[in-house]
């Protein structure tokens, strides 16, 4: 077998066999392959496609280049979650619990993050004490005692989907539905998922610009779990501006608290409940979207929500005060109001430039060693759709920083009308 | 600048500047852009194909990646010829006397072969004493004194086309137009020619299979021509069998004697004709195809055309005795006649696979360093559209191995009728 002759017959357009699609992944994990017939390749699957069959093939074969986590240990259907990633995204930490009260084992593997904030290990990491570095002993009995657990990804999963994304990233095939989806895919099946809830973003903020593309995404990776045998739904969620009030790490502790207790922005707790609420259906013990979203919203209520909270801080380690008192939580020294420099409706905030602004305040890496400030951030005071007066504040910035410049009112569009605010949640794939 | 900008924007089908062609090209070859973003920018372009300004641009930063040659010592226009390749193509050493004994200057600059025979050059010191390595001072003076000269290619043109075209090779974007157009054409213009006349071979033994796709790269190539002001001329001709009776070295020394003498084979002497009329129309000399062939017919018939390949041969040192006695030609120590399996019409003969028997009986190189057998070759007895009986002779082995292996017979396919002989020459595009 030769991989010039795979990428000629990708090239006119022909499906690979699962035989071909092992040989180039395994070569190229060898270092058998060079990078120059994969990116040759990858860009002829850019522009021909992959059928189903070889887009689980694709995913199976990144997952069998590294190893698996096995989460035999813990009885129960293994729901995994995932994002196409957005700012000032916490819908993680605030379902963890959520689900976990409902009895369902919550076994969460998650990277540190590169780029506007810290990942949910960084944001979990802002609160005094917790522990992302726990054994594999350590992370299942845990989740057997406590129903939930949240570890740092430390083993070498999908090692061929790390090796080709950071070649894509350089040779202009990122944005190849084929190649998103088996990426995402094959990390969460490699992580030992039964069955898999995405919240695939769109919108200005997110790598999915229209909801046709967003969707199409979302079917990409309905279809692979299908053909794997994990049940997966997709969440087609907004990202037209950033999610919530906070942008940060602590910050985005106090909001993800600020939700359980029932107190959260309506965005941010819909799709939070929304989530959770797949996530119990694809764990096969919920049927019923309404009445399990009802069920969800009771265990915030109730105050079960915060308690399980506080539980999964305690048992890895963390001060669980954080949660009565969010003073206990690392705190800016500096908290500098954005004023608006015009009246009228804003009709747009856009996430990317938000998610900046906090990188250059300390609340994200710029390079993949960087420390983070888990105190910096951004508090977005005035959302999509709301009217400001001149001069009124629109966000905060909390720094250590002695010196700030910050061009953050870019990110801002406003207009004399009311706006037509985009619903949070356009569609459900499953 | 950045490679992969280059290369999205390709993707996304809009066309090259000028500086973002020539700053990937003279990026790769100082090794600062690498093979993989070049590998994944070509099945781009492979798949999105490029104007003719972008093409034009291709060519000329091929062009001036290396050395070019200057010509300018020679008075008048100097028109080059090329041929795509075939097998038994000896063209060029057909039309270099016919042409020279119009008295257009050629300034001929040829290349080594790797494959089922040799190139020109090698073709040429099968003439027991031709020197093809002359300065660049003596070529000159050759051509000004004897209107012609041949030089095999020593400086070092368009490594940029050598670098991506190796590349191309293993990572199956050799069959893109645009960038076997600009590979071509960028060659002969770093050579030195004011105009060019393209010899594009179709069929079975052809790169190009069909005359659709052979139409195209001929269009693509006067195109070229027409942006870079050099008049161009390219004429699609047959190679659904090889050319003439003669494949090798030696003997196609042998066969171009036979034409310039008017005994040759009709395609063949036909195809050196129109391409030697269509040199002299491109040198601007000659306008009228019709008397420029009759003209050239009469070179053949006074005798004069091999009179001027006699005055080629010693004027580079060769013996010119070998034009009245073939025997001071190397002779081959074993003659193997094939003799027909089958009665019928030959419907078919596998140029590819005559070159390949050609090659394993030491005519052509294996590999770049390879030693050729100049008296090696074949002789084809009979051609398509020839009856042949059973056991009748189909052709002659040469060759000086004890031992030969040949399966030669595979490439003849016969048929009951008499089969339709595909046109020799197709179409001009100019």
């Amino acid at each position: 077998m030769r991989v010039v002759d795979i990428i000629n017959k990708k090239k006119k357009g022909e499906a690979l066999t699962k035989e071909e699609i092992e040989f180039f992944v395994q070569g190229y994990v060898k270092g058998e392959v060079p990078d120059y017939q994969i990116s040759a390749l990858y860009m002829a699957i850019y522009f021909q496609g992959m059928n189903d069959e070889e887009i689980a093939d694709l995913t199976m074969a990144y997952v069998n280049s590294g190893e698996t986590i096995d989460l035999s240990g813990i009885a129960g259907i293994k729901v995994d979650k995932h994002s196409t990633g957005g700012v000032g995204d916490k819908i993680s930490l605030i379902v963890i619990p959520l689900v976990a009260s409902l009895g369902i084992p919550v076994a969460k593997m998650s990277g540190r993050g590169l780029g506007h904030t810290g990942g949910t290990i960084d944001k979990l990491e802002a609160i005094p004490g917790f522990r992302t570095a726990l054994s594999a002993e350590e992370f299942i009995a845990n989740v057997n005692n406590h129903g939930m657990a949240v570890v740092g990804q430390t083993a070498n999963l999908t090692p061929a989907d790390k090796l080709t994304y950071a070649l894509r990233d350089v040779t202009g095939t990122v944005d190849s539905i084929p190649l998103i989806a088996s990426s995402i895919m094959s990390k969460k099946i490699a992580s030992g998922a039964d069955a898999i809830v995405l919240d695939v973003k769109v919108g200005s903020g997110a790598f999915m610009k229209s909801l046709a593309e967003a969707k199409k995404l979302a079917e990409c990776m309905v279809q692979i779990g299908k053909s794997l045998k994990r049940r997966t739904i997709a969440i087609i969620t907004d990202m037209n501006q950033p999610l919530g009030h906070e942008v940060g790490n602590a910050n985005e502790i106090r909001e993800v608290i600020d939700v359980l207790r029932g107190k959260g922005a309506e965005d941010e707790t819909g799709i939070a409940l929304t989530i959770a609420s797949y996530m119990a259906i694809a764990s096969g013990g919920y049927h019923d979207f309404r009445s399990t979203y009802e069920e969800l919203q009771q265990v915030i209520s109730s105050g079960k929500a915060i308690e399980k909270l506080e539980e999964l801080i305690s048992s890895q380690g963390g001060n669980p005060q954080v949660v009565h008192d969010l003073f206990q939580l690392p705190q800016a020294e500096y908290h500098i109001e954005i004023f608006s420099n015009q009246a009228g409706y804003i009709r747009a905030i856009d996430a990317e430039q938000i998610g900046l602004a906090a990188m250059l305040l300390g609340a994200g890496r710029k390079k993949k060693d960087d420390a983070i400030d888990y105190a910096a951030g951004v508090t977005l005071l005035k959302k999509v759709g709301d009217y400001v007066d001149l001069n009124e504040p629109l966000c905060i910035l909390h720094t250590n920083l002695d010196h700030v410049e910050t061009d953050i009112l870019k990110a801002y569009a406003f207009q004399e009308s009311v706006p037509n605010v985009t619903a949070t949640i356009h569609e459900v794939v499953s």
